[in-house]
């Protein structure tokens, strides 16, 4: 059953384990995005994290997209050296950083765009002050309730304390916050409620502070924006995930199988039929060890896939793969390099009853991010390499 | 408390997330293990997938080192572009990859060297039976007991049928396993009991077969090599994470504090005295997701250190540094970029108390391989930079 997307998968050029991106349906999820965006009346400032790939940033440029989000100053160099001038690192500062960050928020401000960074104490928003010439935008992180970092939303004070430090010079752009706990939503529908939440959170917080201006809301998760109609009440998205999409998306209800794109693949190095087991290349160096629980709470690392040519086809173009996610093959431990993936007997036969080694596989990765994160390039199905900054 | 580690730290030139390595102890653990080698009479082959480092394999080289471990085709064409001659690719053959296993066999046998691939199936033994010509050492991976890759330690008919289809030219060696059982091992002491199991399994699975000559024996766990002192059995160790070990190691007792050699440092970038919590940026592309678990079975990703100066010094060098486990301070949590680590209201301001924004801290990692495989480069204690395969 898996040997025709093997064939596929071998015609591609994979000789060892990769990334394999489906460049029409990651261009399609942009589209979806950003017409999303548009039509809701909002700001869309894709975080760029999950492909940290030039090549894939030129899919944003073409659904016209000049704003983007990044996690470290060693991405917003790679992709202001890229072209890209309006960016915003939503990470919090790090003053060892300020010869960079200096750096770069000049020669973006030189080209017309701009650099924005995050804070979410008085002593970073001082340190930011101290520089009243520096051409750079600011966000306020808030912890509307996901725990991690930022002002909670119930301290008023600190929040005005900030402004405070930060009126002069038009530089403060408004709250930022990442509602993370929308992966732990427990259905899709309640996903409208932590929406609903952190935008109430970020209003209540901001009644009564005087500022220097209006305070811009500024969002980001892939599973409220996709799911969500309503995107009311802020100003800017900035999901990252959706661009590949990937099992934890998958698996809670936010995406379909037809949207994931990206998977990894692995050559099949051992064949274990009295133990009903495949070993494949492809481990905790190639997925991460990110993991969901399945069936009796046991962890999986990532579900195999089929690619079938489709029935349809686009624009005269070869007819578009289609691609299926095996809920019942699973991952189920990862070393290093190997991954191993073990069923019953019935299931062995009828999946890999045919394979053998140095056949390919296809996985769906848990999470995308942290995959591609360790991959050095990509390859699309049209067999072309794509750079990333790994 | 932490204060003085970060002083340290950021003399040494850091400003983000990064590996620091102890060269001294690095060495030192390399020298023990190689000694140990020695005077049990077995061969050394040190696995070098732990640090990837062309830099660090000099270190192994000043130990007369000359044969090692690698666990794919691209990190034995690293090491070989770096003048190692004799590699072993302990990994199971995958055939899309023939094209550069023929070019490095034939480059490192036209330098006297040789290279050495494993095999486990049929298949693949009749796939190098085809290449009579190709120098090439081979290896048949045994399972005796880890339950992952390996020819069954009770198929006495594959043994045969394989050690048939590769007993002319000599290129065959012998078993080779690896005994990762040894990582769950409930105590030390235990380990004598994989170890001999291993050795016996070994032993009874070649009893009455008909071979080429003798099937010399393999095996290679940090933890059985680091913590027996009788490697009698087998003609060759192949231990890899004992140049750096880690919290892997640490908690299980198979290592000291002192013998960690690798650390993740990573700058303070939210500190939140309320919440008894502090943030760094040091993430799952740093740490990797690897866990143990603690008290009351929580996750932890990393735990704090302190790096201070000893009192004893080495030959006229500065002192060399006293590193310390504080097992009461974990990294609780990791997201791509961030750590988190929580503590109790009390050790707050015990440890964090006088930490500042852009302050470092020194977190040993609970898995060196894989932390060192997200890392592009190393920064010893001298400040210098090593460089890697990443």
């Amino acid at each position: 059953m898996l040997k025709p997307t093997s064939d596929y998968l071998r015609q591609l050029g994979f000789t060892g384990p990769g990334i394999l991106i489906n460049e029409d349906q990651a261009r399609a999820n942009i589209r979806t995005m950003a017409q999303k965006a548009r039509l809701a009346g909002v700001g869309f400032r894709p975080h760029f994290k999950t492909h940290q790939s030039a090549d894939v940033a030129r899919w944003f440029a073409d659904e016209a997209v000049r704003a983007i989000t990044v996690s470290s100053v060693t991405m917003a160099e790679y992709f202001a050296a890229h072209g890209w001038h309006d960016i915003t690192i939503a990470f919090l500062l790090n003053p060892l950083q300020w010869p960079r960050l200096e750096d770069l928020a000049r020669r973006l401000a030189g080209r017309g765009g701009s650099l924005a960074v995050t804070v979410d104490s008085a002593f970073m928003a001082a340190d930011i002050a101290q520089r009243p010439d520096l051409p750079l935008g600011v966000w306020i992180k808030v912890d509307a309730g996901y725990g991690r970092t930022g002002v909670s939303w119930q301290d008023k004070d600190l929040l005005q304390t900030i402004v405070d430090l930060l009126a002069d010079g038009g530089r403060l752009r408004g709250l930022l916050t990442h509602s993370g706990e929308s992966y732990h939503a427990e259905t899709p529908n309640s996903l409208a409620l932590v929406w609903a939440r952190t935008v109430q959170r970020l209003e209540s917080m901001t009644q009564g502070i005087a500022s220097a201006g209006d305070l811009l809301f500024s969002v980001g998760d892939t599973p409220c924006c996709r799911f969500l109609d309503d995107l009311s009440g802020v100003q800017e998205i900035r999901p990252g995930n959706f661009v590949f999409f990937d099992l934890m998306q998958y698996c809670r209800g936010i995406c379909l199988e037809g949207e994931l794109a990206a998977a990894v693949v692995c050559p099949v190095v051992g064949l274990y039929p009295d133990r009903n087991r495949i070993v494949v290349h492809g481990g905790a160096v190639h997925f991460s060890r990110e993991y969901l629980t399945g069936v009796e709470d046991k962890p999986f690392f990532g579900l195999l896939g089929t690619l079938t040519p489709g029935s349809g086809s686009k624009k005269g173009k070869a007819a578009a793969m289609e691609q299926r996610v095996l809920t019942e093959v699973a991952v189920t431990s990862v070393c290093q390099e190997h991954g191993t993936i073990e069923v019953s007997s019935q299931l062995f036969q009828e999946y890999f009853g045919r394979l053998e080694i140095g056949d390919l596989v296809l996985v769906w990765p848990v999470h995308s991010c942290l995959a591609c994160n360790l991959a050095g390039e990509y390859r699309t199905m049209a067999g072309v390499i794509l750079d990333n900054n790994n």
